[in-house]
């Protein structure tokens, strides 16, 4: 019953993580039942991305292609950045939130969420990783090399510890230092909704009063 | 720091309803990270919505147009369709779950779900239903006109409750038998989960066994 461009539109939304059959056919309808501009809008958009963006070949990021021919996204790009600063996250949306911070000011690395730590041979994401590390390393004059760090910035969780952990165990044998975000409690929670977990990062890493 | 092209693509898909701006930052890196022909079919069909997509004149719902220029949706087109039989929905969603029953023969009329019913005057989406019923009663030889039923297939929620009522309202005066699903247990429900107006309703509508 359902006519064939409806359905290639349902099928084709939902597709796109998070997004089941049933919202696909709510979203199809309401772009068929609203305005045509914001249809027209959103199919140019989507196409957009696929012509404009690229992945920057050295943190492996999106970026936009600007008509200069710009080959790196604007973080690798930037002299200003700090290239002895590498924070390793496991999402490229997770860039963005830490930039947010306004803190960071050395470079970043995106491995991946699905990595199979349990491969016998190191997979291709780490393998750049690692290769980037030793790249920086070895440019470096010997005095500045301790300064280098590698800041994995994994998520919190049971998957991100195993990342973190495999990463370190990886990168720990080129001599750079490597460091993990704190765990503790987060701004604003309540000691009575903490978790175990939570509580137990926050008092092993309690801090001393200044 | 997030390219424009990129903000455009969240931006857009963060006005679809369901969708909020971190799922809608979700997908856009899954497209920009995914096969770049997903990304491509995706944007097409949405297009195709704008350009194949009609809205029906006689039911309201969307058919797709053909090389040959057809006027009304398939339903609405089929003379096998019985025209006494009314089945008056709030979405166009509405129409595929009850065409899957294959129980009921008749034509349908979306009057789509935000309607004010607290308006002085009578909304257009109404006021087409009425014209219609009107016109199909009108058309009927004597006969044939107590034949004629309007099933109101509204939600059994609150809002639609308030619709059935608004619409009954209305369509009594034009001497019409108007009906509406029945109200009672679900299939495969448990009485123990069952709510206090599910059960209301169960008992009230309870059937002689045969």
């Amino acid at each position: 019953m359902i006519s064939k461009t409806i359905q290639t539109a349902i099928d084709s939304l939902a597709r796109l993580p998070g997004i089941g059959p049933r919202q696909a056919a709510r979203i199809v309808f309401s772009l068929i039942n609203g305005s045509k501009k914001e249809g027209e809008e959103l199919a140019r958009a989507i196409a957009a991305l696929g012509e404009n963006i690229r992945t920057c070949p050295v943190c492996f990021a999106s970026y936009e292609m600007t008509r200069d021919g710009q080959k790196t996204c604007l973080i690798c790009a930037n002299p200003a950045r700090q290239k002895t600063a590498l924070c390793v996250v496991e999402r490229e949306m997770d860039i963005e939130t830490i930039e947010k911070t306004k803190l960071f000011k050395g470079v970043y690395h995106v491995v991946g969420e699905q990595i199979d730590t349990l491969a016998k041979t190191i997979p291709p994401t780490v393998k750049r990783l690692l290769l980037r590390i030793a790249f920086i390393y070895k440019q470096l004059p010997l005095s500045k090399q301790k300064e280098m760090e590698v800041i994995l910035a994994t998520n919190a969780t049971v998957e991100g510890d195993v990342l973190a952990s495999y990463l370190e165990k990886h990168i720990a044998p080129l001599g750079v230092a490597v460091t993990r975000l704190a765990r503790g409690l987060a701004s604003g929670a309540e000691l009575e909704y903490a978790d175990t977990q939570t509580l137990l990062a926050a008092f092993e890493n309690r801090k001393p009063r200044v």
